[in-house]
């Protein structure tokens, strides 16, 4: 008899293994897609000149594979570029905030949030197929359903692109669910104490002022 | 007849200025402070061993510095103690998500947001006022009026908690807003082109399982 599989996880390094909380962390795959997966916002972190930098960045997952948008003319996109052989040292972090959580103490007050860190080594994407194909998982990422519903990039939109690439190899999630952890001491003060709930809220689409009024909303948007 | 007054703006630096869409760029201290104040997440970045490190971290303000928290044990709290003198080099950068453009061309899509990044060196507050001060500011920032709420952290707690400053000096603000930019020649396909706006939604407060029924919820709850 085959031994029943071991859960699919990522390998724990020194740098993926918090210093604190360490209850918090996970490493298999499904809840790292799953997090990767509810998002299409990271925050790219490399370091120019010494110092480190953070920029806001849209991103979209295949597989073990995260792609990250960017112009030519960006600053780590030109770097990756730059850099071609090596690549680029990159930390890339998704965070999802779920709710506020509010203590009798002010110690013990936090968030629930779902995280990915991700440390690695970008390099930008120079295959035209590769390249076309993460064009369609970013704009995808955004809204499900949208890259087959828009005019794919043509020659001179994909030259103006630039993509990077990072493998999902060094990577671990961070959770807290749940409410306030209070001192048994501390349960008898006046404070209301509890969760407020966090969660994005899409609203009512806004078409474009040159939009013809004869195209009709799309389905997938009132999925997102 | 005195002159009148400047506008107050954070001096641009190189690396203030971005490569690409300087328009959309702004310096004053309005939006900087306002866009900062609209969350209490931040993405801090450092660099460790050579490689950057970018993690989730509660943040406030307080004029011209921010407030990071952590407890004493995580990495870059412990390394902004270490480094105590020359402090640690940070990017700490807040993103707020305002909408999803929708373009005819995938090439055009886009989001709407407004983000903040700040170069620096953090330091380690040491002075118990301003540290007791920072804590109420980072409890405030994520609940307004729930410091005053709360039962103030005990020397023990003040103890445990680590809590960074960084003042605001190289500073720059990043906004996109309105509809998609198309191509004047896409205009006639039958693609649906717009935006759909997304903010924070905040749910129904969950009263901790410990609490007692005969404490309201508080009003600045509500405003939250």
């Amino acid at each position: 008899m085959p031994q029943a599989p071991k859960e699919l996880s990522f390998t724990r390094t020194e740098r993926t293994v918090p210093t604190r909380a360490r209850e918090r962390a996970a490493y298999d795959h499904e809840t790292v897609h799953a997090i990767l997966d509810a998002g299409y916002l990271c925050h790219l972190g490399f370091v120019r000149d010494g110092a480190p930098v953070v920029l806001p960045t849209l991103y979209g997952r295949v597989g073990h594979r995260l792609y990250l948008h960017g112009s030519t003319g960006s600053r780590p996109l030109r770097m990756a570029g730059e850099t071609a052989d090596p690549g680029l040292p990159v930390c890339v972090t998704v965070t999802h905030v779920d709710g506020l959580v509010l203590a009798k103490s002010a110690f013990h007050h936090s968030i629930n949030y779902r995280s990915v860190v991700v440390h690695g080594t970008a390099h930008q994407v120079t295959d035209h197929d590769e390249k076309t194909a993460a064009l369609d998982t970013l704009v995808d990422q955004v809204v499900p359903g949208r890259a087959a519903d828009s005019r794919p990039a043509n020659a001179k939109e994909l030259a103006a692109t630039a993509v990077i690439r990072l493998d999902l190899d060094e990577v671990s999630a961070k959770i807290r669910t749940g409410g306030p952890n209070d001192e048994p001491a501390d349960l008898a003060l006046p404070h209301w104490s509890g969760v407020l709930p966090v969660a994005p809220r899409y609203g009512t689409p806004v078409p474009a002022d040159d939009l013809a009024p004869d195209i009709a909303e799309p389905a997938y948007l009132s999925a997102r």
